[in-house]
């Protein structure tokens, strides 16, 4: 069981790196590879074909501008595919419809731009399904993020 | 196994008739109720706890204008919940960002405006990850759905 | 009197503050939290409602990204929620949207984007209309701000 | 205790009806008129006068456009002023910037595009702040609402 | 013959630069003034009444937000009144739709957001409809920008 | 005296119309034409100058999509400007921004979105600079305007 | 020398027909197919290499939502490809972003939403730089339009 | 066999490199001016005809704002237009808005946002159409591009 993180440049490493620190709270091994829808399309496909062979259960790819890398992705597997939508222009939008707006029958699981964390939390919640040890932490994960929130925000603010 | 299929006013079945139709397609049962994350926010949290209780295992939560359904259901599960924004005003972008940019650590999968067929494709992907003989089956549709598209579109248009 | 603040993270407090300028500028005691709707939704609940056996009146709810919190506590209070969206993303369209579009019967008093000032002024207005004295001090007050206006403003400026 | 309704042109009739409707389920007496920011902005000055006189203890207003109306008459009152943005062009988006953007420190409350119901719902609120009757019409309102919805959605829905 | 420059708050004087510079190039005098429509409507009235028996024939009105002064201004003179939407929170699009939109039939003749020359330069268009020698020191000035262009632009660009 | 009115396509024929309309409200004659700036501009110069020595003092310039007839026409003459943005795609967004977003020192004088009357208004407005009497007519024309609308919309409306 | 037309589903066949009807036009082959970036990712891969070696020079791809088919099919030849956004939602902005935006170092040359005739038109262009016959052919054509254009035009249009 | 490079304000500068140093890659000349649309349109006739004369084959024109200069190169020649959408107000989208969506019968070859680079390498294939050896220079980059991209890339990241 392990998740495989691609984007397509190395420049958007930096945005990437919330869903690695997601994964590894949950003790979920990660694999991160830069590669590009179309740039090295063969690569790409022999790349999804290894990392499935691997154990790789679930990918998340970020991508910016025409965001393509989700969608390509989501049509050569049967695994589910999260897109994070990474800004570079029009504050991220064009990279939002190239990944939400999949036509049908080949959806991409979009969360929020720049928001690789959520994407991270998706693949536990989907690797969580088959798996009541992940399903019983990460219920135990959201009853100690609820218990730190209010331990960190109690008592109200000054303002 | 089954997929619990959630939207916030009567108005919008039809819009909504895509995801159970996908699901068919794979013999996954699915249930289908009118919940509202603002009306009855009790009531749809007893819903949600019998459902699960019931075999859900995935939640998918169409919703239109402010659409907080889907997050809603995400803060009160740790099940994956699947958005659906669906146009009322401004072409659904109101719906779409409603959905999409949830903020950490509480996601959402979002599929394109009014797109619930693919809404229920990926809640098969992600039923499919721990289930073999559903993931087979999920692989033969692909290709059959790719064969079917070659025989329907070989042999080149006329304009 | 009292009028409750409440906003989604710590890291928007500075936003925030205008709220409570603006409140003090009328004698009318508020208090501030870090709530949110999807963390601590149990939470959320018993605090509102100890608020308003405080004395709580008006509530103010900041926002950002898929804004649900003022919607949120909307739906739990009859009081009236003015929601004030945080600029984070997409210049704070989705606040904006996830705060103003509220549907039927929910509303939200919606005020512009990162204006919690507004946010402050407007829930001194629906104060004043049960309270004449306040009604009078705001009348005051409007009429002290316009003569300020004309002193800092009057005779022209040099461009 | 009435509510004025105001807008701009004779053809937003129709759209604003939902504000007269839901004051109406409280009992609340409204008069509505055709004003205008720009063309007859002296007697629309004498109108919000006259309302006041005779009770209007809230203003709603909804305007297209460059929707100029709600800032207008909340400039010239220290009443809270509802605003209904209401969709010609752009989908609305014009009049909803018009309307919510307001700058320090002349608010306007604002709803979503072309929601005059939510509207009428606001101005209830803010009527049973001061007003122990209405607030406990209110609640038990919400509590009617809330079996209803149940009673019209329980059960499931057929896709 | 003169120009009258109008902006809503002190803030906006560097936008607004623009404008008295393109009107010094054709010697036209001009007077500016921080008025505000909602903040001192009386006031607004008094200064363009006063403004127009002192020779002012265009007004220029910079406004930022739900940007109101260049239509209100327009509904109180019959003068010409160019609009700059000054941009401050979503790239200045409240502003254009606030003045731009401007429903009949009180016109506002907009220019480009933060384009306070391009207004100025309007300005004298207009006056140079009635004035044979301004209109000869347009035509010249642009045949000075135009050879001027050509002795910073010609012979190539090195990149 | 005389007003052009230009658009780059017979099919907008309906659209401007409201210019005309305008005009002759005030007995200013007027002349349209179907001209183009891609296809046709070395006749577009022609025409322009023809109109000009015909008396011509102002242009309203119709365009959709890449508007680009205003700003070329505004490149071919010292006389104001005015643009109409005629909506065909994206809501007219792209013609909007393609005639007001013209860049320094060439200004278009900017209306609503198919506001054809509103151009026709401005050209009067323009018009009348120079002109007593019919600075006069207008003055007198928006005080019948102001009656008529007092007179067909006093007394209320029913709701 | 012939064009390939290229398009995801049979339903955007109407939408595509500009395109060959601009090409025949100028005795230009064409051969249009209905292929899927994600659908059929191998067969759309043999049809380019196929459609190359039966002289194809140019590709003109139609999609809508996430269209990918253009990006895709660039990141497959290096034959210019010329996308066409076709509006299904958002007003077709999600086809705009999703092949305008490209990446370095793969273009794809856009033209306007839904309009193929013009992408016939770029493809002629194209054509003709190698090929004086072309050249020449679309030089007259462009002389006849321009004739056309001011006998269809010429001497005025009433409003 | 050259490109013209051609854009309206020497602030662009920069911007506008990458179109330079991309044909270079191919050995391709050119030679870059800066030219207005509006401020010389009879100098830019005048250069474009020098231009072509000169071997120029392929133009890529860089504006902002209302961004013409594109279309109206397109207008005076029958070569290829590639254009490039320079952001300087919201976002680019007016230029983008500007170039890409020019009307029947003259396109313009729009890419990305800023994205000179692209220009080049739309510039690159066209001229390689009628071109062996250009053409096998492309293909040979791209595998190289690939290549060099598996190395600079291959074997993981760390996140």
């Amino acid at each position: 069981m392990k998740v495989g993180i691609l984007f397509g440049s190395r420049s958007d490493t930096d945005r990437m790196k919330g869903a690695a620190r997601c994964l590894e709270e949950f003790d979920i091994p990660w694999e991160a590879h830069v590669l590009s829808a179309h740039r090295i399309p063969d690569e790409l496909e022999k790349e999804l074909a290894r990392m499935q062979a691997d154990g790789v259960k679930v990918f998340i790819c970020g991508a910016g501008l025409a965001a393509h890398l989700p969608g390509v992705v989501a049509s050569k597997t049967i695994l589910p595919v999260i897109g994070v939508p990474i800004s570079a222009k029009v504050n991220g939008l064009d990279a939002l419809y190239s990944i939400v707006q999949m036509p049908k029958p080949i959806p991409v699981a979009c969360v929020g731009i720049d928001n690789a964390y959520n994407a991270g939390m998706l693949a536990v919640q989907m690797l969580a399904l088959g798996n009541d040890d992940l399903s019983r932490r990460l219920d135990e994960w959201r009853q100690k993020m609820r218990a730190d929130f209010i331990t960190d925000n109690g008592g109200g603010v000054d303002l």
